[in-house]
């Protein structure tokens, strides 16, 4: 069994490997630049650990893994265009850096690129690989869809939200760890419950996003306190803050998220007063906790011996207990 | 051997089978709408004449067939964001109809699409089919990558010309035929003549396309004459007359691309007579011809007797000899 560096270890090699220095350059200058701006790199190791529970040879899910983080990066250069992002990891986005033609474009052929490391998958499982493929990115555009539309309508309810996330992240997690448990041989069974165990990872992994936007300690977390405040995003705290809130406490939420004329910190300071007040704190943390344990109890239900097992639930674990 | 009527009704039916009428409408309704405003559906034609060559058993092609057609209308969609076109077949592009983030999104999800209905492949063919299209749709965003770069260059050679327009149009046709020769069953060998003869056939297409713009009829052609002349659209007949225009020819020239006084009519009138007094209309039809006759050189090559290709053939004449 690897452990999860050693994992990472050879995704990053493989990565690297991995170079589009052709012509015409505009059209792959930002595919490079897109890639090598990093990322936590998970949802390829999420393949190459579900092969591993099954088989010792990797080498045949590697590109198909690669496929995946190309795919899930090209999702965050479209994404930044359609979200009117400027910054990404630190560095501007590509429709900034270049421009928005520049970022459609790019991103299609990327979209493309992920499809020909995906078609590398063994030709005995190529037609169920892409098959949970496709599935999934057509939920992810569906998913990004709802996000987009959440934004200007005034009430979701918290069920909506938690289908948009598992739309637009959870389920890549979960076809990730499929399309390695396929690849590894795995059973209809554990290809399932692999997947599962991905979805409620992943839900809980968004939830945590949304606590550590508020509640995250600034150093650790990477970027700024209170984002998702500034922007009225509706995250599950917000979403159930505007359930709950009644009487004064509904009107100054309601002034909060349309005064102009605050500053950003006493806003985010307001707006935190209030989901305190609330305890959609808890509220969010429950949930979270409901979809970690539902996680590990599918990963629990995989038919191979525990200790196999023990390097995804770590994983699990410190995604849930991360800082940033 | 199907006539090539015959072959468009079952087209035209399979397309109409294909629905998208789910949740969210706002990702959905714009794949619906792009993919009913018509078109030639000369893609998904080609694959089912292609395969009819060697078998009498069109079903295993439809669907790959379709998800090329899927494919051409996600890069008119994309396409039209970039170049801010605001008329698609006579209706508003998505971007004017809905927005551009709908565009973007909707576009994205039709390329997922049109992996899906290619990924219905016939099991043994499913790799070579995949390997085709995806190198081909990469050639396609290389294409679009050149043509735009073209439109903010002063200066582009013939031959780069001819390069764009094999990236951006030629090789569509091609593998559209080399994928349903490859389900028909083809040998490597025709298989590959019949993408040379697509390769050939689309460079001349899209030669009779410049032409058309210029010398066509308007009453047939369906769009007013002189559309690519007013936005000084670097087509063939334009690089030819930079390259030829010298003295006083060439300082009209370069007025009339520069001047934003004059009316629409004098323009195209203006640039036109100087088409015609260098002769590039004639140089046009020339390089038009040579990639014909090499298009059809290469379907005779293709081993199966002459009748079966004779509505290959009269495709061919029809395309190039049409007036629209």
């Amino acid at each position: 069994m690897k452990s999860f560096n050693d994992i990472l270890s050879i995704v990053n090699a493989s990565l690297e490997k991995l170079r589009w220095e052709k012509d015409p350059k505009g059209l792959y200058a930002p595919v490079e630049y897109t890639l090598g701006l990093g990322g936590k790199r998970i949802r390829p190791a999420l393949t190459l650990m579900a092969c591993n529970l099954f088989n010792v040879d990797l080498e045949p899910a590697i590109k198909p893994a690669l496929g995946l983080e190309v795919f899930h990066n090209f999702t965050l250069l479209h994404d930044d265009i359609m979200d009117k992002a400027d910054i990404r990891r630190g560095k501007p986005t590509v429709h900034k850096h270049w421009n928005e033609n520049t970022a459609i474009l790019s991103g299609d052929v990327m979209q493309i690129l992920a499809y020909m490391l995906l078609s590398e998958a063994p030709q005995q499982h190529l037609k169920k690989v892409l098959d949970v493929f496709s599935k999934t990115a057509v939920e992810v555009c569906e998913g990004q869809q709802y996000d987009m539309e959440f934004e200007s309508r005034d009430e979701v309810q918290p069920e909506e939200y938690l289908q948009m996330i598992r739309l637009k992240t959870a389920v890549l997690l979960g076809c990730a760890l499929k399309i390695g448990a396929i690849i590894g041989g795995a059973s209809e069974d554990d290809a399932h419950n692999l997947y599962e165990f991905g979805i409620n990872m992943g839900l809980a992994f968004q939830l945590k996003d949304d606590l550590l936007d508020v509640y995250g300690d600034e150093a650790t977390f990477g970027k700024k306190v209170g984002g998702d405040i500034l922007c009225n995003k509706q995250t599950y705290l917000l979403i159930h803050a505007k359930g709950l809130a009644e009487g004064a406490t509904k009107l100054k939420l309601q002034s909060w998220l349309t005064d102009v004329q605050t500053t950003p910190e006493m806003k985010i300071q307001g707006v935190t007063l209030i989901y305190n007040q609330l305890g959609v704190k808890k509220i969010c943390e429950d949930a979270m906790t409901v979809h970690y344990e539902k996680a590990i109890a599918f990963l629990e239900k995989v038919s191979v011996i525990p200790f196999k097992k023990q390097e995804l639930r770590k994983l699990a674990e410190n995604l849930m207990f991360r800082n940033d």
